[in-house]
């Protein structure tokens, strides 16, 4: 398998940095850099020691890197990649960690030259915490990173992307970006917005119930307030870039809300213990 | 302080087979005795060995009771209470531990002689589990009880159900029934019928893609699932006793929900950050 001199992480959060942790010391490359846009990042970075180099620049950090892994909100996607651009290795890989992947693809396509190998991956692990600091070796171990490349990037790409996640712990699989953003839509777009929702009005209730809610929050709403507090940035993109897939779901689950709301109603206790045992066996199917 | 002779578990599920752990030899009570309505409950409850006497019958368990606490589903809670009435010792105290207060206090007025204290208690605390065999020592460790007891009981009988679980470990609020049902609505009720009507619109979905969405249930549709596990009989007879705050929050958030699909519709950035950003400080209150 092809050589990995330098590995270059542009933007270094939760995943980035989670990623850099992991690969440190496990001979997958030979030196490493990183850039981050913010001075006080990149400080932050340099006292963490989980790189060789915090550089100063796109340039700097890019400059004859064999992978360049970009971890940044998608809305900064797109410039990102045109500054990198003109300082990449000819036949550098290019890869990321985001929660979508058609539009990324688009812009890729759009920008990059056709020598880089794209290679879109999304491993799904996270905390509700943001920032390099954040970050701990072993988030990925045994889950699952999702790559969605297209039918022209070499073979010894992919290959080497599979085993950097490999090294991690996680299982690849290799998908359609389209099917991707739906299936993720489902399992984590669409409970962030849900959380959101609901958080959201319980910031609007007056300031007496509002401290209730929180001092009894044990049961139900406290899950609901972990996932929405999320990054805000981060899922601002996420919902916007993956709008489509998100109302069709939406609009679905809007529909079956409705039709339980109903049954409440009319006290239909059939209906609901039809739903609720049907939902038990779901997460029983998760457990295993 | 009076002396607690007796005390009696009706119905021993999650919530009061752990109060039975609890209590165990802490000295509060002389001896304990239970009751379940089913054979194979009883039977685990004689190998749990978490009460002194597990009796046959509601007479044999209930009689010479000080303390006769019902852990059953909302709707069994009629049935239950005209069943041991006719055997309650004339001061005994009747407490419960169920997550809706109003509707039980209806039902104890109707039922129950005037000298038997009804104290309605909800220790918030729970898993997604249910059954004898799920509960635990420490459940209640830090947690809050809310009782909502009436103006006409006796002060000492609320003393000692504060003791009792405060031996738990729990810190206790008093609080107005209608209240606590409101507040219980936002906090437990209906983030319970989000999760279940998600979950049930993922095992509405065509199989090879709810294959997809639990495999890669990790990022917030998890948690929605464990949510979605509860126990559905006691599920079913929450949300219909407690119909009237749960619709009224419902249609709230289903306003709250339709904002928010209105702002991705619209890529509405400003508005996406606004919200993100205070539902964040919301879990901020609640780690504190």
């Amino acid at each position: 398998m092809k050589k990995v001199n330098k590995i270059t992480f542009i933007g270094i959060g939760l995943i980035n940095s989670s990623l850099a942790r992991d690969l440190k010391g496990k001979g997958f490359y030979k030196t490493s850099s990183a850039f981050s846009r913010t001075k006080k990042t990149r400080n932050k970075l340099r006292k963490l020691n989980i790189v060789d180099i915090v550089e100063e620049s796109y340039e700097s950090a890019v400059r004859d890197a064999d992978i360049v892994i970009v971890g940044v909100p998608v809305a900064a996607f797109t410039s990102v990649i045109k500054k990198i651009t003109p300082y990449l290795k000819e036949d550098a890989i290019i890869t990321d960690v985001g929660s979508v992947k058609k539009s990324l693809i688009t812009i890729a396509k759009n920008s990059l030259p056709k020598e880089i190998d794209f290679i879109p991956g999304h491993p799904i692990a996270g905390t509700e915490n943001s920032g390099p600091e954040s970050g701990f070796k072993g988030l990925f171990k045994n889950g699952y990173c999702i790559l969605t490349p297209g039918a022209n990037i070499r073979k010894e790409s992919l290959n080497i992307i599979i085993r950097m996640w490999n090294i991690t712990g996680m299982k690849v699989d290799i998908m359609d970006p389209e099917y991707h953003d739906m299936v993720l839509a489902i399992t984590s777009h669409i409970p962030h917005i849900i959380a959101y929702s609901i958080v959201g009005t319980v910031s609007n209730l007056e300031k007496s119930i509002k401290k209730e809610v929180i001092k009894y929050a044990a049961s139900g709403f406290k899950d609901f307030t972990r996932i929405a507090a999320s990054d805000p940035v981060m899922w601002r993109d996420i919902l916007i870039s993956n709008k489509k897939s998100i109302l069709d779901m939406l609009s679905i689950f809007k529909k079956d809300l409705a039709n339980l709301e109903n049954a409440i109603k009319r006290e239909d206790s059939k209906f609901l213990d039809n739903l609720f045992s049907r939902t038990r066996l779901i997460r029983k199917k998760i457990n295993k």
